[in-house]
């Protein structure tokens, strides 16, 4: 039984939440405010960040070692392709998504709406939060270009790049931010991985003093 | 022959030419300025980011698919670990270079001495500078104590955590910002690496606007 220290406020520990699932591995969860670092965080990781992965003795943490490692460790249901060219693409977008998407939107919606909330009791700023909305159009517009070329975001079959995606995209969309109408190919994409058996806990996440969008949980959006 | 677009202000691409070095892959370079990313950059890379790797005509683009797919392409001085858990443990410290050190370090130095100046044509502000050059000095406590603890920074054998590391420190070292004085033990692993074959070249990088630190070069430094 493996054990993650996460938040539900976090993409990364949504990633490994949904990694785990796919992969039928049994967890447990523990809750600890990302605003509001424990001691007991510090001594598992010195970086103080989510998530932490326990496991068989073994800690580990952060999202890149946790995700590589869960892929070598657990041979069930593989989300890197074979293939090292087309592995290489399935990370870019991880990258896009780790990097790009949380610098460019979850550091101006959620951050500001939750992190900075809780951790310092202001109020978010709006053009903080508007710099933020502007940068998510671009972004469902990548993904609804991606999602009208193939099946998934990488390619014909489901990969990382689409657990990554659906971790980051499903916190902007529990804070109600995400602007589906214009988007039908990413809308189409995003009901598929909703309607996944990993993705349910996802659906039931719920951040304290937060209340989830109306659509959140809806397969049918 | 493998062709790399960088720039020498990026820790991400000294990374990769370092690693390409250490594979004994035969490279060029193409020089590409972060601050004013051209359209042929988008073309191979829609994120518009560094480095961007062209190899027998594929195109793979960013620091994490491009690291992971040379440790997988080429078996020559393999860069991670056999055991999946010392993996993880290398990760770990990559990760901690990749986004600690770089948002807290990089981001407040680096940022404000190039980007800003040659990007925006502004000065790089104290109070930010400030920022970093005292978050600078507890990642480098964190170095010494690692160094202190084995030969290389994830245990005995020289690592991608090192390589990575040794990218990122360099180019504040390039500034002469990294306070080596109080730090005897990463004076000793960073002078290890400095020595390496794979690092000469990276100690001849010139950024230009900026003169390197007049130890830059130096093993005795």
């Amino acid at each position: 039984m493996a054990l993650l220290i996460h938040h539900p406020v976090s993409p990364f520990c949504r990633k490994i939440r949904i990694l785990m699932s796919e992969k039928k591995m049994l967890f447990v969860l523990k809750e600890e405010e990302p605003w509001k670092p424990s001691q007991d965080l510090y001594k598992l990781n010195p970086a103080g960040d989510l998530p932490v992965f326990l496991y068989d003795g073994n800690i580990i943490s952060g999202n890149y070692p946790i995700t590589e490692f869960l892929e070598e460790f657990s041979k069930e249901t593989p989300l890197l392709p074979k293939d090292i060219k087309q592995r290489a693409e399935v990370r870019r977008l991880v990258e896009w998504f780790d990097t790009k998407f949380y610098k460019e939107v979850y550091r101006n919606i959620v951050y500001e709406k939750a992190h900075k909330r809780f951790g310092t009791g202001r109020a978010p700023d709006s053009r903080i939060l508007k710099v933020g909305l502007n940068n998510l159009n671009f972004h469902m517009e990548y993904i609804d270009w991606l999602a009208e070329r193939n099946n998934y975001l990488a390619g014909e079959e489901f990969s990382l790049a689409d657990v990554t995606a659906a971790a980051h995209l499903s916190i902007v969309d529990y804070m109600g931010d995400v602007p589906w109408d214009g988007y039908k190919n990413a809308k189409l994409w995003y009901s598929k991985i909703k309607s996944r058996p990993s993705f349910k806990e996802i659906l039931k996440d719920n951040i304290k003093g937060i209340l989830p969008a109306k659509h959140y949980t809806n397969l049918d959006f």
